[in-house]
């Protein structure tokens, strides 16, 4: 399956971060979702970081603003009981999300980019574990169909190129006018937010698939 | 009908702001679903303006941020199509609400409320118009069943009554913790943004009504 484009289904670019509260619930419910809409996805881990920089912002805006803050956490709530799943609100937030998106960036086109993504997703936000840590992010790699030792990823992913594949993904999120996450392109269409991944998902039908793209 | 609080049924209040682009969709949408869904609706105006200010934006965050200015606008395109509502973008951005919020402050209790809200929108954001004016709101106004004359309630709306009725109310969507528009109150809960429009609904049902409550 690795590499896998899926023959004349259309894509959807899944833009996410381990340390964005929405990301957490897009992460989880997308793989089932593109399933049953006859979409592949594209997994797009990337840094907002840098992204809320360029837009002047030195920390989450759910920081910085207090209002939208307090609502984010009680709609989080709402929203995990929702979909059904576990939130422990986190005790540090924003957490480090560096190690996890270099390591997933390089693992975004194989088979376990969405099992490691939603470990990792859930140890942030439904067991507040530090997943900035090498130690927590070596453990949830365990057991997932790796092309090299959990340590050998791990170290791939903290030299140059690994280093330099995540910065360039997240320079294209700027390029793609990308502002928070999650997002979702679909054909040159992006959507912002958890609440709009299912509208993302039915417009990858509205366009008609180039004939012959794989 | 005026003043009717609609015994028994529970009541949503609705946070709106005349120059905001997704509160053009919540305005055109709420009556329709509301009705459907059981659901009174307490109409309240106010003025974003103020909010953004104890945030510390002096403009909307749609021009300060211009990639979430141009998502946007394609967003609102998007989702117009969907609602078969017409746009047309204004050609100033944001329009000034202010004595539109300050007559709809003073009828918000009465039966011409939604259609003159619903005609605001329509003249701000599929018409062009200058709802800042008070001779397209007077316009605005014309058949519609208000308690006196155009011109008497446009002379009401700014005198020190009803200045002071909309800047309570503002102080009000402050005190909720509101940060953006639409909102939707329900129950305590706070829904931020058109697409959760559906959701308060649906959470107005989800609490019993007090007994004896009208």
């Amino acid at each position: 399956m690795s590499g896998e484009t899926g023959v004349g289904r259309p894509t959807i670019e899944f833009w996410y971060e381990f340390a964005s509260s929405y990301s957490y619930l897009s992460v989880m419910r997308i793989e089932a979702l593109a399933a049953a809409a006859e979409v592949e996805v594209a997994w797009r881990p990337f840094l907002l970081g840098p992204v809320f920089m360029s837009l002047g912002w030195n920390d989450s805006p759910f920081n910085i603003y207090p209002p939208k803050g307090r609502y984010m956490w009680r709609d989080l709530e709402r929203l995990c009981e929702r979909y059904g799943l576990r939130l422990k609100r986190p005790s540090l937030f924003p957490r480090n999300g560096l190690l996890a998106a270099r390591v997933a960036c390089l693992g975004q086109d194989q088979t376990w980019i969405g099992e490691f993504s939603r470990r990792v997703m859930q140890a942030n936000f439904a067991d507040d574990r530090d997943i900035g840590a090498e130690q927590v992010i070596a453990e949830l790699l365990a057991g997932l169909p790796l092309p090299a030792t959990a340590g050998a990823l791990l170290a791939a992913a903290c030299e140059p190129d690994g280093k330099e594949a995540l910065r360039r993904q997240t320079e294209r999120a700027c390029q793609l006018g990308l502002f928070g996450a999650p997002s979702f392109v679909v054909a040159g269409e992006l959507f912002w937010g958890n609440d709009r991944l299912e509208d993302a998902l039915a417009w990858a039908h509205r366009v008609p698939t180039a004939p012959g793209s794989a």
